[in-house]
Formats: structure tokens, C-alpha cells, sequence
């Protein structure tokens, strides 16, 4: 008996090594024939990912940026300010070929911003000049309050009637993960004061573009149309468009504007610029913007960016081998306005456009990257879906072929560039985004870690693979 | 078998009636031999708590005061305005001998305020003056910041060194459901300034006495010991504590304070008085107080309160009897800096003081209630108990017999007049409490519902009560 269990043993110990053997052939043998991403580079994304888990190096980068510069609003001494932090920051941690591309941009800064209902019911409101917003005439501007719903409803409405009167679009937003809600409430930001404008009114103000229930307003830019007349114009808090809504609920209403802004002209701003040179002069892109709003220290937009795509350069430095391809970390300025520094980037490296193998900008939030989205020529999807592999353990699945890459890859991407959009949990940003209260502590390190892993990975892949995301016959 | 099951049936049903019989009677003479509520009593407060469950009055209320007068800081316009609010209310809702019972208040106002970090990173910092506080000399006042992790460790330091300086008290408050974290946090509100002058400062900073962690500072009463050198005083939100504290860990951090306060002296101010006249002179007083800080419409803090005790006792004269006491209800002024009406209620009625049998303020939010706590006489537990047993379906446990009967019951409670707490649950409370958020988005009109309920019961029962809570022999 004992016999028989001992050679049973054996029997079962000897097949289990076969099988194991057979089953590590097989795998082998399916990998080379069909993974696009070369096992040694594979190897080294998973141990960058296991390191990101590990790193605190992006939120330090964060932590840093929004601590000893704080706002750091296009085109003033403080987004200068933070390309000083920004090339020294990149020595610090021993990056190459660092450097400032500048540009110029349109100085707007705020100065100081009063509203109050005058009648019937006399109270202060919470308020943020738009940027590029014109100025009230001085003491201010008074006039009853005319609400319409929607920007389109406002739009509707005959292009007279409104003289004198101050336009209130008190449209809402809607709050989803993907940030959707984003794009149709974002347009009474020109739209507002330039619909206003047209039909007679004095200013506008709009109901902030946002999610959050707490009494700050959301600042943004708002850019007036050729021709029309400029009227100044202001975001609420939403508890302050709650108010006034309810103010109109029982009467006509008076309110008071007093905004005062300066605008100097033409300005310095720059993008800051880093490497790790590559065996080539193709370049893999990862970048975020370095300016911010006035009103926060910009942590969540776009320090958080930041953070976690000099965090994942960082890792890849540290791996101290030298990609195929060279990767180019960008620090794009004066994103706010209006991507000054995304389009002085491209007027600058138009020639080398085509050698930028693609292009991925963090810049929604801190939340977790839960989709990987891409924009290739589709017969190199099978890329996609390889390098997607990689990443799914951090919980990403794989998404559509239509990314935007971030803002500030919008106009290379527009010159045919690939982009990659490592897409974040958006389901908070819009509470923060372009408020006050957009401050480091809304940013969870382990978040940041998870998009550093992320970030270190894919740009490790794309460093290194042999075939590009780009159509194979253009 | 028919037949058997018949009769057995039959004798169920006769068993079952007996049964329901005696139960009943057990059941009613239990409640006539011990129950010091009698059963109409009994039976008209569960209709209150039923009608105030259902009832939207108390959440109209606070609506009203909110929206149509907003801000109402003691001794202002706008706390004129809400006095004048104050009685075309219960005009309004038919209240009886309606009036405003006046008295001074020291007046002051906060002009503008403006903090910044001048170096190593200039930035500005949101804060709020303290109520009460001077203003800094003109053009501001620039120091080195000198950190206390809390008021304590700031009194045990040497009664010098601090010339020049500007002292940093950064100490934490605690949640909790009860609120408990106040008493000690509040502290520094009046410490800060007070040590830090007696030391050589030329000002003071606090973080906010809260528990949130939005861009907002909190607000609130200080005041100067007397003798004591007077510093100015403000309050940092938490993200700007948190932002001070991390520059302090990086070096030496120079901060400009510039707080321009106005106090004018003595200024009117006055309780708003109604009544449901009883059939005799006792007394059951409930209240709230109307004035606001100046930051929020004080929806939080105390327009519920006002909300929730005028709509209990709406849903009382809308039972149109006549209680055998008589209830009233005051709306205090000027609370929020230092109980000033609280006190002139007691002078005025010093003489009737005896006659109050009870006093009842909501001064905690607008969260639901969890606790019946009261400050009887000890022989007079067995009423305590009785009248919980009525509110236990709200959810209402019973408390200590320590209640303090809210702020404002404070200075009557001193003289003997027996106090009830309707304590609510005050988990978020200070993350609203003395801020700009403090508005009407923060008020859930089902909790409102529920507190009116528990105030509607609680009232008419002590109204029609044979014994009182005070000690049996005096």
C-alpha cells in the first residue's frame, strides 16, 4: 500500500513538471508570435507599475508646486515663478535637456469683485469675474436682473428688449464620472455675456459651472465675439444662484456690479521642458499645464498633472537604461486662456511633429485612471489592446479610439499626432475645477500613485516599441 | 371534523376578544395609575408629531428669513430688518402679543480683509477677522510667524520673545455628534490674541474653529481680557492653516495682515416676542436666536432654529386651544456676540423668571434630533420619562440631566429656570458653523420636520402638564 502511493507520487509529480513545461512553452511561444510589446520592456512596465503603487514621488511634485508657488495664473510674476520651480524641480531630480520654449500671451488679472442684490432683499453674493471679462464702469453697474434657464433659451430671445437689464443664464450642470456635463455647460461661459451683449444689456451673470454645492464660484475663461458689444460678466456660487432664483421667485430684482479687472497687454509665459534622450529623435509625449486659476493653488487642476507625469518620468529615469525613443515631459503654460503654450508648442516643433509617436496630457483631476483611450490609425489598434494588457491590473479597462489626448495635445493631435488619454474618475473634479478650494488637500496620494504607475508604464511601452500608433500607408 | 373545527374557531375568537379586553384594560389602567401626562394631552401631542412630520412650515421659515433678509449680524441694518422680518411673521401666522423687546449691542462691522504670505512663496491666504477683533494699524501689518500646535503650548511659553511677531495658533477641533470639540477648540478664539498680546505679538492667527475642510474660515466672537495689549485677530480656513504649516516646515515665513473692522459704539438691537396666551401667567418658553454671522444667511446657524420652534408652535395654534400655559416664543437677538439678548430677556424678566417653567432653544443646526436631555429637579425625572416616552418614535433617546437648554437658556438657567435640550445631531454642524456656507442648500426640510414634530409634541405636553420640573421644596 505504502508502496503503491509512494510510485502514485511520483507518477503525479513527474506529469505535473511536464505540464508545466509544456504550459510555459506554449506561452512563450504564443507571446513571441503575437505580443507587440517585447517581454523584456513588458517586464520593466509591470516593475514600473509595482514601483508607482509604491511612489509618493507624484504627490511630493504636487505637494511642492501648489505649496511654494500656490496660483500661479497665466502670464503673471507667479506662472513665472513656477517655470523657475519648474526647471529647478527637473535638475533636481536629474532630468535632460531642460529648458523654457517662452511665448507670449494677454495679461488679465483680477482686482476686486462686488455684487450685491440692491432690492428687495439687500445682500452680498459670491462672485468670480470670468477671465478676459471686461470691467464694470467704475462704481459699478446696477440694472434688474433678467433669468433665463438655458444659454439657448437665451438665445432664443429677440435681439432687443434686454437694455439696461443684467442677463442671468441660470443653466446647471450635470455630474458624471467621464466629465460630459462639462461640454454643453461650459458654453454660457462666452456665451452669456456675448448673448447678452447683442441684445441690449448691461452685464451678465451665470450660474458657475460646476457641480459642488458650497459657496464658491468657478472661474474660466470667457472670450468675446468680433463685433459684439462687450458687457462685463461673472459666475455665482450655486448656493448664491439658489438666492437669487428664489429672490426672483417672489419679485422683480435689483443688483449691483462692481468688477474691476486690468489687462496690460501682451506678456511673457513658456512651456518648461525636460527629457530622457532616447536612441532616436522620436519622441513619446507626456505633459500637463503648469499655470492655474487665481483663485486656488491649483492642485487638482492641474498640479495633480503635474505631479504625476514628472512622478512617472521620474520612475523611468531611475530605471537608468536608455529608451528606444526619447521621452519629452512638457509643462505646457497659460492652458487656462486658452492653450497659448499647446499652440506655441506646435508653431515652435512643427517640423518634428511628425516624429512624436503620440501625445498624452493628465490634466482631469486626481482621481484613478479607470479607462484607457486612445486615438490610432485603426489598423494599429492590436497596440492598443497589447499595451491595455499591461495596465488592467490597475483596474483600467479599454476604451473608445476617439481621445482627445488632454487639452494641450489638442492642436499637435490636430496636426496628426497620436493621442492617449489615460482618462480619470472625474466624479469630483467639477466641484473643485477653477474655485478657491481647489488646495492639496483634495488630492489622495494613492490616487496619484495609481496614475504615476499608470503614466510609467504606458510611456515606457510606447519608448520602447518597435512598430508606431500612426496609419501604415499616410 | 367539520363541526369540531367550527368550535374551536368559535372558541379562539372568544379567547382572542377576552384576551384584546383585558390587555386594553390593563393597558389604560397602567397608563391612569402612573402616566403624569394625561390622555387627551397624550393623544394631541402624537397628532402634532404626526401633522409636523408631514409639515413643511418649519423648513418655509427658515426659506423666508434666509432669502428675504440673508446676513443678519447683531446690532446691523440687516438685523433690523430681520426683527421687522421677526414680526410680520408671526403676524402673519396669528401669533399673539407680538413684540420687539429692545436693547444695546456693541457694534461692529468687518470692512475688508486681506492676508498674504509675503515670503518664501507670496500668496494671499483666505481668512476671516474675528468678531470683535481691531483692525490692524493702516497699510497692515507685516511679521514672522511664530507656530503653536495649540493654545496650551502657546500659555506655557515665556511671558517675552514674541516681539514683532505674529503668533500661529494651529490647533485642531475634534468631530463628533454631540459637538463636544467645540468647548476645547473654541478656546484659542479669544486665547490666541489675548496670550499672543501679552507676549509682545503684534497679531494673531488661529486655524478655524471647524471641522470642515473647505476654503472657508469660520468666523465667531473673541474678546480681549482685560489689561491685556489688544492684537488683531483672524481666522485661516483649514487648507490655508494646512498651506501656512507646510511653508513653516520648509523655513521662516513672513505674513502681512491687513483687517479693517468698524465699531460705533452702542447700537439698538431686541428680542422678537410672540405668544399662545395659556389660561394662566406660567410660562413655556421655546426660541432661536435671528441674528446671523455677517459671512452665510445663517440658514444653518440659527435660521433652523428659528424655523423649527415658530413652526412647532404654528402647528400648536393650529389646534385652536387653549393650553393651560401659556407658550412663547422668542426669537433672541444678537446671540452670536455674546448672548447680549439672552441676557436683556433676563433683566427684563427677572420677576417673572420664577413663572417659566421651562426653557427651550434650538441652537444646533439642522440635523435630526437623538436626544431628550433635560435639567429638572430629580424627583422630577419621573415627567422627564413620561414625555420621552412620547418622542421616543422620532428616534429620540433619553439623555443626561444636564442639559444647558441651548445658549440662550444659559442666563435664565443660572436663575433656576429648568432647561431642555432637543439635542441634534451635530455631525456636520461645524463645517458650516460662523462660514459663507452657512445657506440654505445646507438645510434637509425632512430633519427640519422631524425637530418641529419632537418641538410640537414636546411643547403642548409641558403646556397642559399638572407637575413642574422644579425641586418640590425650593
Amino acid at each position: 500500500m505504502e508502496f503503491k502511493l509512494v510510485k502514485l507520487h511520483t507518477k503525479l509529480r513527474l506529469l505535473n513538471v511536464l505540464y508545466r513545461f509544456l504550459f510555459t512553452l506554449c506561452i512563450a511561444s504564443t507571446s513571441y508570435a503575437t505580443d507587440p510589446i517585447d517581454q523584456r520592456t513588458a517586464d520593466e512596465a509591470r516593475k514600473l507599475i509595482d514601483q508607482g503603487l509604491e511612489s509618493t514621488i507624484g504627490f511630493e511634485v504636487v505637494k511642492s508646486l501648489t505649496t511654494e508657488v500656490g496660483p500661479r495664473l497665466a502670464g503673471t510674476k507667479a506662472e513665472a515663478r513656477a517655470r523657475n520651480w519648474g526647471v529647478a524641480k527637473f535638475k533636481e531630480l536629474g532630468f535632460s535637456n531642460i529648458r523654457i520654449e517662452p511665448f507670449s500671451v494677454d495679461h488679465w488679472e483680477r482686482r476686486h469683485e462686488h455684487v450685491q442684490i440692491l432690492s428687495p432683499f439687500p445682500q452680498n453674493l459670491v462672485v468670480s469675474t470670468l477671465g478676459g471679462s471686461i470691467s464694470t464702469p467704475p462704481g459699478g453697474i446696477a440694472g434688474e436682473i433678467v433669468s433665463f434657464p438655458t444659454l439657448q433659451s437665451l438665445k432664443d430671445a429677440p435681439l432687443s428688449g434686454l437694455e439696461g437689464k443684467i442677463v442671468f443664464v441660470d443653466e446647471y450642470m450635470t455630474r458624471t464620472q467621464g466629465g460630459s456635463g462639462y461640454g454643453i455647460a461650459v458654453r454660457k461661459r462666452s456665451g452669456a455675456a456675448n448673448e447678452a451683449g447683442k441684445r441690449g444689456a448691461v452685464a451678465a451673470l451665470i450660474r458657475s459651472v460646476g457641480t459642488d454645492h458650497h459657496r464658491f464660484a468657478h472661474t474660466g475663461q470667457m472670450t468675446y465675439e468680433e463685433g459684439v458689444r462687450k458687457v462685463p460678466v461673472a459666475a455665482l456660487s450655486a448656493p448664491d444662484a439658489d438666492q437669487l432664483q428664489r429672490a426672483l421667485e417672489i419679485g422683480s430684482v435689483r443688483v449691483k456690479l462692481d468688477l474691476h479687472v486690468e489687462a496690460k497687454g501682451r506678456v511673457e509665459s513658456g512651456n518648461v521642458i525636460a527629457e530622457i534622450p532616447g536612441k532616436s529623435d522620436e519622441i513619446v509625449l507626456i505633459g500637463a499645464h503648469l499655470d492655474s486659476w487665481d483663485l486656488g493653488t491649483g492642485a487638482v487642476d492641474d498640479g495633480a498633472g503635474v505631479g504625476i507625469t514628472v512622478g512617472a518620468a521620474k520612475l523611468i529615469l531611475d530605471l537608468n537604461k536608455t529608451p528606444k525613443r526619447t521621452i519629452r515631459v512638457v509643462m505646457f503654460g497659460s492652458e487656462e486662456v486658452g492653450l497659448v503654450g499647446a499652440r506655441a508648442y506646435v508653431a515652435k516643433h512643427k517640423d518634428s511633429l511628425i516624429n512624436h509617436m503620440v501625445g498624452a496630457e493628465s490634466d482631469f483631476g486626481a482621481g484613478k485612471i479607470w479607462r484607457f483611450e486612445t486615438n490610432f490609425a485603426p489598423e494599429k489598434l492590436y497596440l492598443a489592446d497589447a499595451i491595455h494588457k499591461i495596465l488592467e491590473p490597475l483596474g483600467i479597462g479599454r476604451g473608445h479610439n476617439n481621445a482627445s489626448g488632454g487639452p494641450d495635445i489638442g492642436p499637435m493631435r490636430e496636426q496628426g499626432v497620436p493621442a492617449v488619454t489615460l482618462k480619470q474618475n472625474g466624479w469630483d473634479y467639477f466641484d473643485y475645477h477653477h474655485t478657491a478650494d481647489d488646495t492639496l488637500d483634495k488630492v489622495d496620494p494613492s490616487d496619484i500613485a495609481q496614475n504615476v504607475a499608470a503614466y510609467a508604464a504606458f510611456t515606457w511601452i510606447v519608448a520602447n516599441l518597435e512598430d508606431d500608433f500612426r496609419p501604415r500607408d499616410p
